[in-house]
Order: C-alpha cells, then structure tokens, then sequence
C-alpha cells in the first residue's frame, strides 16, 4: 500500500460532505485534490491544504490514485466520469473510483461496467451522517465491491469514515443499503412533521412536545435533529425538501423494481413532492411540515 | 407534605409498568400496596416488601394519599375507579388519582368529572420508557393537573419518574401528549419493519443492515430496540401487536376528533390491524413485519 504522503486523491464534488471529506483526507497526510464547479468552494480547500483544485480534475488525472465522487446524484456522476469531459478516459488503469452519491442500484451498475472499460475499479459507497461527521473525518460509508477495491481505498476510508460497512462484493449492494436508510430517514421527517403538526392542532406547546419526545421511546435521530427547526421556525436548509423528494423517488424505484409494497415510504414521498410543489422545496425538509392546513406554527425567534 | 415513611400509595395494575413503579415507590421509603386480578403479580411484589396487597384496593383505600393507576385502557380505569367495586367511593376526600394509563383526552376528561364527585384529584399523567425505566424508577411522565394534584403525588412522582413534564392545567393535555407521542413510536416501529422487509427481499444480510441503520441518521429508538427481536428472529411478546392497535386507534380518534388527516399513522394503524388479524396480536409489535408476503425473515437464533 502507498504511504499516505505519496497516496494522492480527488475529491470530486466538494458541498458540505464533499468538503469534509476532502479536508478529512488533508488531515490525515493523503495529497488532497478538489474538484467542484464552485469557485468559493475551490478557494476553500485550496487554502485548507490541497494540493491543487480545479473545476474539471482531468488536469492532475494521472497523478491520482483515488477519486472520492460527492456529487448529488447518477447523472452527475455519469457526468463527471463519462462525460464530455469524461473523467473516466484520463485516469489510470487500477484507479480506484468510490462513488460516495446516493444513487440506484442499477445506476451503480452502470458506472461500475463504464469503469471496468477504463481498467478502473469501483467501490460502490454511499455515506451518511451529515455535514458535521464529514467535516470531523467520521462518516458512516456503506459499501460493496471487490478485495482490490477495497484495499486500493483503504488510506481514503481511513482518512473520511467512523464505520465502514462491507456490505458484499456485488456492486449495487451499497447503494441498496443508503437507499434503505434513507426510506428511514425520510418517514421519520415526515412522521415527526405530522405528530408535531397534530401537538399544534391540539394546543400542545411545541417546545413541550419536543422535549418530550426526545426524552422518551418515540425519538428518532432525524425527530431530535429536524423538529428543532420547527420549534425554532427556522427553514434555513441544512438539507432541502427536494434532497428527499429524490431520495424517496429512489426509494419507491428500488421497490418499484423489486416488486415490493411500501405503504409507508410511499406515503412519505408524496407529502415531500406535495411540500415541493407548493413552493418549499428548497428550505429545509423540516418544511415538509408546512403542508399541514388549519395550524399555526412557531415563527423565528428572536435573536 | 407528609414524611415519604408516612406516606401512602397504592398503584392498581402490577403489570410490568406498574410492578416497577410499586418497586420504585418502596424503594423510595413509601409505605406502598399493591392491587392485580394476577396473584402471581401480588404475590411479587409483597415479597419485595409491599405493606399489603389484594386483588381489590378497596380494603385499604381509607388509608391511601395517593393512587397510581397502571391499567391498560380506560375501560379498566373505569372499572376500577367507577365499576361494580368502585375504588373512588372509598378513598378519602382529597386523595390524588395519577391515571398513567394510555387513554384519550376525552376518557381522561370524563375520568376527572367522575373523581370530582367524590372530592378527588385527579393527575392526567401517562407514562413512557418501557418496563427497564420503570424499573428503575425513571420513567418519562407527562402530566396535566392542578397544581393541587401535582404537589400531592409528589412523592410518588419523586419515585418513579426520571422526568416529569408538566404540561397545563387541563386535564386531557396529558393523554394528548402520550398519543402523539405513540404516533410516532408506532410509526417508528412500522416504518422499521417496511425497511427490513424491504432489505430481506434485496438480498441485505439483516444483521448488517440493522448495524448501518443504528449508527446513522435513519435510526430512530424503537427500530434499535425492535428490529433487534427481527434479527434474532424472536418474537417473544416484550409489547405485543395489539397495544399498537389499541395506541394507533386512539391516535386515529383524536386526530378525528381534531378533523386532522395523519397519513403515516393512519397508514401505521392499517399495517398492525392487519397484523393483529392476520393472528400475530400477541406477538412481539416486531411481528408487524410478518404481514410483508414474498421474502424470508431470520428464525430464531441457537442460544
């Protein structure tokens, strides 16, 4: 295995996750690259130590012995990777791509059989956890793909995960999992808009409500996290509405394709496309409150 | 206030709630008796140093400053308190009833008009946190009352609540508080099994998909504790199917009685419904999961 100072890497994507994990990988010794159509992002990891960055990374292809992908979804990363400006051509054989997005199973797929024509291996490695575990090197990454895969990334898995699941070496495996987390994650959004709109239809203080709830058995992390925002009335996305009209659509093909029932995930997703389309899909997917009629809810507070 | 060594407590219903809270009571220095149709239950709790116990409170209601009543339903607080053998006609004015069964804001409101007419306070005060808190003399009230009420079950409410949120005055705040709250828990619960399933029929080794789900942002307190019975494939009652029912049916009436649509908890109330009468009602609320046709779920593990 490389030593880490002579192990480079390109962090393709550099949002709130993206930009963790590139500092994670300047944090622990690897020679960082960052590649995002953002120029105020670029700026920032520039100055936090990359080597280099750039809005197209074919520039420093054939230095790289990794390519971390963040971006939002499979046409992104097909884009990056296949595109005009295929990524994928420029990037030596044995390279190894960890797609981090949240995509199908059968998206993965597909950019898995585009790399092997490349001689490029692929890990299939969804993440989760937010931008405060990116940004502390501790993600949750689940992931599936061959041995060699596995070892080629390992100095990059080290540098940006807490945990890192093997889920299999069948590529799409990953992806299923960060699916099926996100069928949890996005009903569980949902359901605490719901009981926090029905604590305001019945004159429940909100605040009381929260406290109550975090404090006993009918808490989720995502209640905890997002239903501050309602009690807070602050819609400033820390992760917008249309994130999981996305990902519940994700959710509903994977069944879909499977030909499995999701009474509840299928619910879920039409009250975020309905929360989309009356206009709040980019505030925060706390938001998804809003399309409750008949109530009133908390307003910012002062500062 | 009385000295908590002169100070008495009687708790009706010795069910796994209400046997730690009577334990906690003793443990707590309250000269403390007991009352269950299950001579098993008296039995228990006279060994754990209960002053008395009998399958009918009304021998030492004369004596008692407080009662906590651990039922089931409102139909056997009714009973209790109003029935055949009413309890309430033999307290002594001015002796507080907590009734921390889960009932509707309307039985609890009939409840008080009932304790009224016999110059008792009433504490609109469900509980939360399973029979381990309970047991350990933590567990999460949410309360309504006077504040009469609340300083006369003090004592009581010093020994087995690890937090109590006084939620208002009005009686029927309390149960409204604890049926949102089971909003969410059956929700949590339903929603965890649709992921299961879902991961049962994509080929996810359970295991690892309850390991990814419980260190990421998609886990909520009930999947942690639930889906655990689903991975060891044992469906030994610890809460059964037909208390979420019960809970998602009075969720269901008071958002009626609000004209307030719930379109997860309603989707929830459906998915244990069938799952009680497809005869999984005394099984574990994990048994939900057993309603979803078309894959294989984990049998029990060998010890």
């Amino acid at each position: 295995m490389a030593r880490s100072n002579s192990y480079h890497v390109c962090v393709v994507g550099l949002g709130s996750m993206g930009m963790g994990a590139a500092r994670s990988c300047i944090a622990a010794g690897l020679q960082t690259f960052g590649s995002d159509l953002n120029p105020v992002a670029r700026e920032a990891l520039a100055g936090a130590g990359a080597v280099a960055v750039d809005a197209d990374a074919r520039g420093f292809a054939d230095r790289l012995d990794a390519v971390l992908l963040l971006v939002v979804n499979a046409a992104q990363c097909k884009a990056v990777l296949f595109g005009e400006d295929a990524l994928a051509a420029r990037l030596r054989p044995g390279t190894a791509v960890m797609v981090s997005a949240t995509i199908s199973a059968a998206d993965a797929k597909e950019i898995a059989v585009g790399l092997a024509e490349h001689g490029l291996l692929m890990l299939d490695a969804p993440v989760s956890g937010g931008a405060a575990k990116a940004a502390a090197g501790e993600m949750t990454v689940m992931a599936a793909g061959s041995r060699e895969a596995f070892d080629k990334l390992r100095p990059v898995l080290d540098a940006v995960a807490g945990k890192v699941y093997e889920i299999g070496e069948e590529i799409g495996l990953g992806a299923t999992v960060k699916i099926i987390h996100q069928l949890l994650a996005g009903v569980h959004i949902a359901a605490g808009a719901e009981a926090m709109a029905l604590a305001a239809r019945a004159g429940i203080p909100l605040d009381t409500m929260y406290e109550v709830v975090t404090n006993a058995a009918g808490n989720s992390w995502m209640f905890e996290n997002r239903m501050k925002h309602v009690v807070d009335g602050d819609y400033t996305p820390k992760s917008a509405v249309d994130i999981f009209v996305k990902d519940l659509r994700l959710v509903t093909e994977t069944a879909l394709s499977l030909g499995f029932p999701l009474p509840l995930a299928s619910t879920a997703y039409t009250m975020f496309a309905n929360a989309s389309n009356a206009g709040y899909g980019k505030e925060d997917d706390a938001a998804v409150i809003k399309t409750f009629a008949g109530i009133q809810l908390p307003g910012v507070k002062e500062k």
